[in-house]
């Protein structure tokens, strides 16, 4: 069945997101309903509505949200109404040479578009029953999101449905790349750069896998408060230092693990200059396209130096959401510190404006 | 005791490399005197008579070498007269950080001086009693070589000797970036810039490794041809390709693993470009201490890309040189093929000339 919805949408490049009332058609096959309880307001929501993430608008934005199926498509065996679900927007097709190897995020047939469902149309539309796309095959910032079944991984209930909305995104991203990609060992020394949603994150996952040291740098002190809070060891406002990667050399002797949350080639090369021998710089932040990063190149070799990237945290969603969930419900990774703010849905653009503005670890709209 | 020696001495720096008899002294605690079977030319030999790697003359080259342990000093317990060993000039404490946790390439104690041997002095002299410096504390391109025992690692019988010697430098260099630094899975794709000693021996490693493709890139159809007979399954002559990445992409869909051998970041470059999903560069080649390389940022989180670097193959010698040999027993790699051409040491001069005209995969001094 269609409902109406209260969604945030992009209808404009370069313009400042709107509250709309749109209709949401129930599902298809292979398709599931949800009814959205949460869903955080990401850096890249933002970079959807100004053209540097290519999403055409009109977009229903959000791709980082929980909720309950309400309303189940033929052919969906893995989810049924009442379960509780997160989305995700890592869309793979599971059998490829990347995504049985346990990197889905690296999917060789990944559809082909990401403002779709994957049969190439949408379930929502404006008032003038326009089709509306929607961010990263999910829309999941409305009342009511309908999906493919591959976009919602099944969590247990009983964690709050604002702090398990930000596992999609923000969680896996950072302590993803600790788990996943840099493969952390326990007793590592590691740095952080750029103390975001991510970065915070990122920390964490370090902390959990048990770093020794843990160094935040960023420009901002209410951050660096925050990286403490997070677990970080040591913490570096980047405006009070000469030299970064010297301070940190101080600190550690430099360090095992170097975490560029950024998406600046100046940041990489920064954290290149901080590793110790046998040293790893991990690039989780994404660069805009044409940036560069420079490095000697003899040091490669002569210091068994490694840089890596990490997409997403190198994901595996059905197996690593659970994971993080279970982890929190240990008390080895928070989540509701990560929610400083809520907001209503009405409140959005004020969400997004406090996000730009530097306020939030992450706001989180809720749903009644 | 003391032994009167032939042996190739680097006099200037920016001077040919000569042949004098030299007196080697017999061996003090913890050392040992080998008398010296063959000994491999190696690019670092020449380097350190132009003063590229800045070994004071003057010295005596060599640190490739195979030979019989002759005499004893006090205290040696691991070797007796009559063992075969190769010599290393990997000069690991065995005791820090790195060398407990398998890589002793990194050694954190290792020796201040790597043109003496341990105590900071030397056993040879010139004809007027002069000290000589000892290349990487070996000095292995003599009739004999007293150096201390953790410079040796014993093998075999039964290996001759002009291959034996190859494994501490060229071979490991090459196969050991593959099986241990890279790591690369059998069903692999590989690329290899740069054939030389060191790249035909990653080219071996990977076959070894079970790769399923091998492609060698280098400017010269005779190293080409070697490659082909070490295992690579193609050949780019880089004189005849506009984009060699693309080329390799081309038949490979982008490999998983490319090796740098030539120490330039315009070739890491080339390397990294042609790179699948998910793949990394090894780089191998010692650049020049302010050589660049430059790439693009949002590549390596996009396509979660690693660049790695490899020194000496990460070579643990006690461990992997006999593991090379025993791969040579059982045919599954080659090293007599590595020796194009073998001198007397009196014929040295034209061994270092034949190896800068690109003629030898390896020219092998052998003594009597």
């Amino acid at each position: 069945m269609s409902r109406q919805a209260k969604a945030v949408v992009c209808r404009e490049w370069g313009q400042p997101v709107q509250v709309e009332t749109i209709t949401v058609d129930g599902p298809k096959r292979g398709e599931v309903t949800i009814k959205v309880a949460a869903c955080g307001v990401c850096h890249s929501d933002h970079s959807a509505t100004t053209g540097k993430i290519q999403y055409p608008p009109p977009l229903v934005l959000g791709h980082e949200a929980a909720g309950v199926v309400i309303e189940v498509g033929d052919g969906v065996t893995e989810l049924k109404e009442g379960d509780y679900v997160v989305s995700t927007f890592i869309t793979m097709c599971g059998k490829c040479r990347n995504c049985v190897r346990g990197r889905p995020v690296l999917c060789e047939n990944a559809r082909k578009s990401l403002v779709t469902l994957p049969d190439g149309t949408v379930r929502t539309h404006g008032k003038d029953g326009e089709d509306l796309n929607v961010f990263g095959a999910c829309g999941v910032m409305a009342e009511y999101a309908t999906m493919h079944v591959d976009n919602c991984v099944k969590i247990d209930e009983g964690v709050p449905m604002s702090s398990a909305a930000l596992v999609g995104c923000a969680v896996i991203t950072g302590v993803g790349s600790v788990f996943n990609t840099a493969q952390l060992e326990p007793g590592s020394r590691a740095a952080v750069f750029g103390i975001g949603g991510v970065g915070l994150n990122v920390i964490q996952g370090c902390v959990t896998a048990g770093a020794e040291m843990v160094i935040a740098v960023d420009t901002n002190d209410t951050k660096l408060e925050m990286a403490k809070e997070f677990g970080a060891t040591h913490t570096i406002n980047l405006t009070q230092v000469d030299d970064v990667s010297k301070s940190i050399k101080k600190l550690s002797g430099g360090v095992d693990y170097a975490f560029e949350c950024v998406g600046n080639g100046k940041v990489v090369e920064q954290a290149y200059k901080a590793l110790g021998r046998a040293g790893t710089v991990v690039v989780v932040g994404v660069a805009d396209m044409q940036d560069k990063t420079t490095i000697n190149t003899f040091s490669l070799p002569a210091d068994e130096r490694t840089i890596k990237g990490s997409w997403l945290g190198s994901a595996r969603p059905q197996y690593d959401f659970p994971k993080i969930l279970n982890l929190y419900k240990a008390n080895r990774l928070k989540l509701d510190e990560l929610v400083t703010k809520t907001y209503s849905i009405d409140e959005a653009p004020q969400a997004f404006q406090d996000m730009l503005d530097g306020k939030n670890a992450r706001g989180v709209i809720v749903f009644e």
